[in-house]
């Protein structure tokens, strides 16, 4: 399961969020994929980590000490914007938390090439054509309770 | 410039407005950018070849062959839609041409590496800051005035 | 700490040397990098997991279930033979266990890239400068010995 | 056609030589492509360029002004030494003029990739098998003598 979000943010409540999802992804035992940076990312990871769980860090730049804390395994990837591809890749189902231009690409990647998203107060789009695999949560307990549904599917 | 848009697309009106912007920028005398396949890309390429430019393809696959008739430089590059940073990357300007998954994860990460955007009968999005990079246009004519700007910027 | 050779090769003296190769380097809680298909990749990645170690795999393809069965964590990247550069940059020291065009490709990058190559069974240079952080084994132990001398550094 | 070699070398025998090559692949109206930056690259460039040729230029860093001054198309790939599988694909025919860490590289997976290669006062290899597919040249003329063999082909 990937979780992406604004590497940015300071938001108590984005970064509580992404905590609690995280937890609830490495606390059932599933690998948490992220881009091993700040803010959204390094929320995800701190929760996975303190449930039990394992995080990856897919990492932009060449060297793997720029991995946050929690990330237990960091892969330096040095592909800058193009390790968003192989976040998106690595998972099942990809969970994103907030807005941002680099989320949004994220996003839109992951339903190219076919990932199932949940997101949490993201960004509001008209135009796609009904889309079931893109679903809106409005709490870290829905994003989790979809992403459970799914992996069970 | 590059050009983004819809590789399956069979809109007529959609692929005349590929066709007309692609025969800005070539008429200009710009490299027009392009994913290199079919749909808006090939709309688009068509256009600049025949005013006089030159077109680039950045090809998904690992073969040029599938490059479509109006591509100058083919790449395969073998990256898959990993390509598609190269063609953001490769522009000054992106243009999107309607829309699909594929088109807004080049547009959002165009946004994400500071290029300016304009976008033809695109999504809308509700929840970016205000962003004056980002550009809708209602017909060709329109896209390409706010191109030119741009690169006379 | 990564592994390369042939994924091809059904040499047994290879294999088991591979093999003999990642148990070292699992039964010293090192993560071992491949890249997660079959031949000297597959063999390594044994070696560490019956030795308790953890491997990671950086696949060339866009689909999980292509990893052999003792990688843990199987990373689809889609980027093909581009996914070389993953393992490289993803490893401390690499280890060469036969020759392949494929295995002097991440040679010759491994040290481009500065990381510190041990090749075993090796094809012969002759040309580059003195180089002291390219080393040839003559059998796994040797090579072992000089990963283990390298990661204490 | 590919050039690659060292981009830091200032052997005056080299570059003459590379200068010559791309000379002879310009003037018989191929595209030259190459990683855009200096040393063998800029020679190679600028040969193509006054033979009346197109230069293309794939270069590892996010912005198209670090490409040599004879570059007619400049593409920043922000892929760091991925560039390098890029301009090997973009090849029908690679040619290696002197030895580096990262020609070998280069090299080693052209030849991976099937692409045939001639190699100008390369470095020398003992263990791959035979392979008619990697020439050894001994003079710039006799590079572009197997070159233009090949193209024919």
């Amino acid at each position: 399961v990937a979780v992406v979000g604004p590497g940015d943010s300071t938001d108590p409540a984005l970064l509580a969020a992404a905590e609690r999802i995280g937890a609830g992804i490495g606390g059932d035992g599933h690998l948490l994929v992220t881009g091993g940076l700040g803010g959204v990312m390094a929320a995800a990871a701190r929760g996975a980590r303190e449930a039990g769980g394992s995080v990856v860090g897919l990492l932009p730049g060449e060297h793997a000490d720029a991995a946050n804390d929690s990330v237990d395994i960091a892969l330096p990837t040095g592909l800058g914007q193009g390790r968003n591809l192989l976040v998106v890749r690595a998972a099942e189902v990809v969970v994103g938390v907030g807005g941002s231009w680099g989320t949004l690409a994220e996003i839109a990647l992951a339903r190219r090439l076919d990932r199932p998203v949940v997101w949490l107060w993201g960004w509001q789009l008209t135009g796609p054509p009904d889309d079931r695999a893109l679903v809106r949560a409005v709490d870290p307990d829905g994003a989790l309770a979809t992403v459970r549904e799914w992996l069970r599917g």
